[in-house]
């Protein structure tokens, strides 16, 4: 196998012959099966690629860096595991460790679902289910995360949920959420056998449980989210609406290199982040080097054993790439779309494509900017056009979907979707209390509450890599009788962030974490160019501290953290999540106390969605979305949007309703009365445009 | 003239007949000039709605409404104002009373034209431009609401501010803004004549200020947003995006009755309040009973005499209505639009119509869920479609965007959007000073800090009239070996709100406001039906306590209120704020401490736009936009959005990107590699869809 890579940028995702000869070059050392945990684009070093990119930036053409793939594997059924480095252009080893056995790698659904198949076989289990007497009712079995809840536990293990399909029609696609079981097993992943089975908690305040006999299943009346076991057929009442680009898309997509409305990027991708934007330029600028998804928490807040320990870092522990969805034309988007992937690497060693991962296309997100002038009664407007790259993950139960959204102003949005189906545990159905930390979606059926907690990792690069984070506060005006007479005063108050650290978000400041370049002075503003993290303020990690939570997430507990860049410093709950206890992070990382001033700075936002479930959100969760915006503050010296073309109807070619057959509209009404010939002007600026 | 109201519904904006037949009423009583200065619908008592509104959904006919128009008005030229309401039906006024000389109605831009070209015309302005030698450059004039700073002070006044064309183009529709003058006069509009000059600060601590000889204007290359006057011609880079709905749209509009997937509701329209929503049903039950946004303020944060007194109520001082802007097809809105409007009064007692103030729109945002079942690979997903309600006010030099958005889940979601021109001051190019309160935006022009604090009224009837309001928030369990031995457990409170007060939003806490309806149980979750305000986390009024901004704008110091209902309770700054001195307000009835559990509550929330200019918000500003949202939380059983058919490609004909011309995509680059063929499986849910 050969490779060439001379097409190849540095930030192009791993191929798929540059996995499959990783995979090659690491089973051949070994006489045994290697189980693989993962594949994936190992990035340069910054100062290697740094020197890359300013070179293409430049024209020049840059020296090839050579190509490395970082990968994880267990010596198969045994709890040996080990990380490597491959470099496939010199088809060689650069780095191989064996960890230690504190360290798990990710889960995978190949030997979940062996795991599934080893509980439902084991006779522990199968008396349960004959306790239960479910008759034909099929099983359906739900294997997680296991969690952490004791030091000395270091095992690799998955607990497994039960629940029904739904008695009334007993399909493969029906919501078993509704019908939990009242016991569940853990599995050892190595010995691939059962460990224990646990009776469930049936009540708020229990325990221990021990169940005796069947327990009455929920109601098989419970509304369905899969169109066809719906009982009444989907609403006739929505026409179609197209979003049409008859002369094309006004982006263009290279390689992964996307350009667009001044915007000038590449789309990076792996097993574990998923979407990546590398080197983000606008106007011939850098802006941010690299911008990424880094991690997520979903601790529950049901604290009765075994359910406290539930909580999945669902990027370390499973990977945004490998759950990325295959994006379907006219499904996922609306729109002309274009589509970018990559590859992973499945636990055999195969290559696995993912093509479609993230969906491009452009939305029109209503008006940029409009402004009558009173005097001459002419408005000037244009409209929002943006770019979104759009990524979906299914996470077991839980679906989340994520957008990169570039404006032409210059701002760019991380939006965070969550949705898919609720966790949910039983409950004995004749105990009518409401229970304090869950919510009663169904007949018997709680929803415990739960948080889920992201990590935005922000790598600017604003005109440069030596950028100073400072926060920026609005405050009032001290009461002075001669600087502010009459109390009205406010001021912004700057304090420029000098050592890693954590540092809070602050609404009623109006607080915003304005990125600098201290090198660079914007000649209008004074003041160094800049870019502004808009936060998110939203609550922390709810665990207790010297929780298991806690302790293992570390990005959980405070909303911004600064940090000074150092190579493979991606993931702030460390690289091993799974099982992990929290021996490494960016806890770690702010604690060196690094100087942050005019140097290399990584900014970290933390933000949450405290998810206590509505009887709405089941059996299928519409929609909550958040977005964290990033914008420039002075980095312009004045609208970058101004040579957007005005909105016009030649252009827009939008529609009028049709009121022919609508009767009482307001116009209607009056010529029903009499109406009066109408001819006074108010004049104030009416704002009529686009008579051009 | 005749009034057949037999087609009136009750909630419908005044008609054309019925204000010019107030202005008639009002007109006759008097032998001298009236100066008009508002007219619209004055809406029934909510107990006599409520009986008409009951009927109706009940399908039997109801007893007609008396029509009613509240109209404020001066004789000419005097201080003397009156408000009075009009019984349009029976052609009697029912109301009318003169006002103290402390309170003062709205401007208009009728008088303030006038008051310009007085200013103008007076020989100590004519002096002043004299001095600053502009030769032929043509100057601009900017009338603004006079503010407060003194408690005698009773004449009704405006401020003027001075700019000129841009002497490079002396056109009229120059970006006036970045020239502005050292000076500015006081005019009373009763007298019509010029109060005084006074000379602008023009450094960081001046105080007073007295120029003398001229200054340097601004520089001519200062960028225009006009495109007509732009310097290059706009980009070319932007394709077409349509919206098509073939077969039509979705909803439905009879009259000012709008039905879209589930929703009812009716769409008012007034002079003051602008857009209105009344009688909001879903699925058949009522939800709100009126939305509004109820008043802004928008306080500067310059304390420098005269500047200090810049503080305007851009809804009571100058009406929503009134400065609505008439939407254009193809300009405004993108797609399928639907326009509704009403009428207004001019100062002349003219009834000008306002036809095209709300634009109503359905558009896809993005998905509402999707679910894979890792199991069978199965993908189910729907779209998000949303019904949208477009406003825009022209407020001297700002721009504000108002969107009501509806969801099929139930949600109702409150936009705003700011644009237009900052109000810019004039600085001395010479010195290069940072100021503390203001911006630097263009060369000798600075941008004061402002906040924009908007209140938006919330009176609901979830499920009936009588509801409480409750906060509920997100709380750590305490430590507990029995009840939470790993400290995982968290759970909510909820307090409800017993007596009319002010409360604190907490992001940290995931503070939410639930407004339920004590009487019906939701039978899954056992909690009583309700929705939920999820408000902004933002700042309050940053000017001091005892500042006139405080005392006028009652409702800036506190994010959320709680009033027992009373009729005509609109205005939480007083049905008089322009030059107000805070005499009557929100305060007040909060301070009733009524009772308002299980009652006909209002809730209204305050939320701000804290601007401190940036070099990118000039000339023109991009809009910044912030929502509110209202969401169903326990008021259904389950997800209303379940019967929303499947997205599919048939129904929502995307176009897939043209790679062909394109080299270096992923596929692309494998080929060049003899690319593996790639089939392996990660077994992982991929979610492809719609393979209908």
């Amino acid at each position: 196998m050969a490779i060439e890579n001379t097409n190849i940028h540095p930030l192009d995702p791993a191929t798929s012959v540059e996995l499959a000869l990783a995979v090659e070059l690491v089973r051949k050392q070994y006489q045994v099966p290697i189980h693989f945990k993962c594949g994936g684009l190992e990035e340069p070093p910054k100062a290697v690629l740094r020197k890359y990119l300013t070179a293409e930036h430049a024209g020049q053409t840059p020296t090839p860096i050579n190509r490395w793939i970082f990968m994880m594997y267990y010596i198969k059924q045994t709890p040996r595991l080990f990380e490597v480095i491959v470099d496939v252009t010199d088809r060689k080893i650069v780095h191989q460790k064996e960890l230690p056995r504190t360290l798990h790698a990710p889960v995978d659904r190949i030997e979940l679902n062996e795991a599934a198949q080893v509980a439902l076989a084991d006779p522990a289990v199968k008396a349960e289910l004959e306790r239960l007497q479910l008759g034909d009712n099929v099983v359906v079995v739900d294997p997680w995360d296991y969690g952490k809840d004791d030091e000395n536990e270091q095992r690799r293990l998955t607990q497994i949920f039960f629940y029904t399909r739904n008695p009334k029609n007993n399909d493969p696609a029906s919501n078993h959420y509704a019908f939990p079981l009242d016991f569940m097993a853990v599995v050892d992943l190595i010995e691939m056998k059962l460990v224990k089975v646990c009776h469930l908690p049936l009540g708020g305040e229990e325990i221990t449980s021990k169940h005796t006999g069947p327990r009455k299943l929920g109601n098989p009346e419970e509304p369905e989210y899969d169109h066809r076991l719906q009982s009444k057929p989907a609403r006739t009442t929505l026409k179609p609406l197209q979003v049409l680009q008859p002369e094309g898309a006004s982006f263009k997509l290279t390689g992964r290199l996307i350009e667009w409305e001044k915007w000038r990027f590449r789309v990076g991708f792996n097993w574990r982040e998923g979407m990546i934007l590398h080197d983000v330029w606008f106007d011939n600028r850098p802006v941010f080097h690299r911008l990424s998804l880094a991690e997520m928490f979903v601790p529950y807040g049901d604290p009765r054993d075994p359910l406290h320990r539930k909580g999945a870092f669902d990027i370390g522990n499973v990977g945004a790439g490998i759950t990325a969805n295959d994006l379907s034309l006219g499904c996922d988007c609306l729109g002309l779309i274009a589509y970018l992937g990559g590859h992973v690497v499945n636990a055999h060693g195969d290559v696995v494509a993912k093509n479609n991962a993230i969906c491009i296309h452009e939305v029109d997100a209503g008006i940029q900017w409009k402004h009558t002038n009173h005097r001459t009664g002419q408005a000037s407007i244009v409209r929002k056009r943006q770019l979104q790259l759009q990524t979906i993950l299914t996470v077991a139960n839980y679906e989340y979907i994520f957008y990169w959204i570039f404006d032409q102003s210059g701002e760019l949005e991380f939006e965070t979707r969550a949705t898919g189906i609720l966790s949910t545990t039983p409950i004995d159905p004749a105990n009518k209390d409401k229970v304090p930390f869950a919510t009663r979606v169904a007949d018997g059926v709680l929803a415990p509450y739960h948080q889920h907690i992201f990590n935005l990792r922000i790598d600017p690069s604003i005109d440069g890599d030596d950028n100073t984070v400072s926060y920026v506060d609005s405050l009032p005006m001290p009461a002075d009788n001669k600087l502010n007479p009459y109390g009205t005063g406010y001021i912004t108050k700057e304090t420029p962030i000098t050592e890693s650290g954590t540092f809070q978000t602050d609404p009623y400041k109006n607080r915003v974490f304005k990125i600098s370049n201290p090198g660079k002075i914007n000649p209008v503003s004074y003041s160094p160019v800049a870019y502004k993290l808009v936060p998110i303020a939203s609550q922390v990690l709810l665990a207790a501290d010297d929780s298991w939570h806690n302790r293992r997430a570390h990005f959980t507990d405070a909303p911004v953290w600064v940090t000074k860049y150092k190579d493979r410093e991606l993931f702030p709950a460390g690289d091993y999540t799974n099982q992990s206890s929290g021996a490494e992070g960016i806890r770690d990382w702010v604690a060196r106390k690094d100087n942050v001033e005019n140097t290399d700075v990584v900014l970290w936002h933390t933000y949450t969605f405290t998810h206590n479930p509505r009887p709405e959100d089941f059996p299928i969760m519409p929609a909550e979305s958040v977005r964290i915006a990033l914008k420039p503050v002075g980095f312009f010296n004045y609208n970058p949007t101004m040579d957007v073309p005005p909105s016009n109807q030649e252009f827009n070619k939008s529609t009028a309703y049709d009121f022919t057959l609508q009767v009482g509209a307001d116009g209607v009404l009056d010529s029903k009365m009499n109406s009066l010939s109408v001819n006074g002007s108010a004049e104030h600026a009416t704002g009529s445009c686009c008579k051009k």
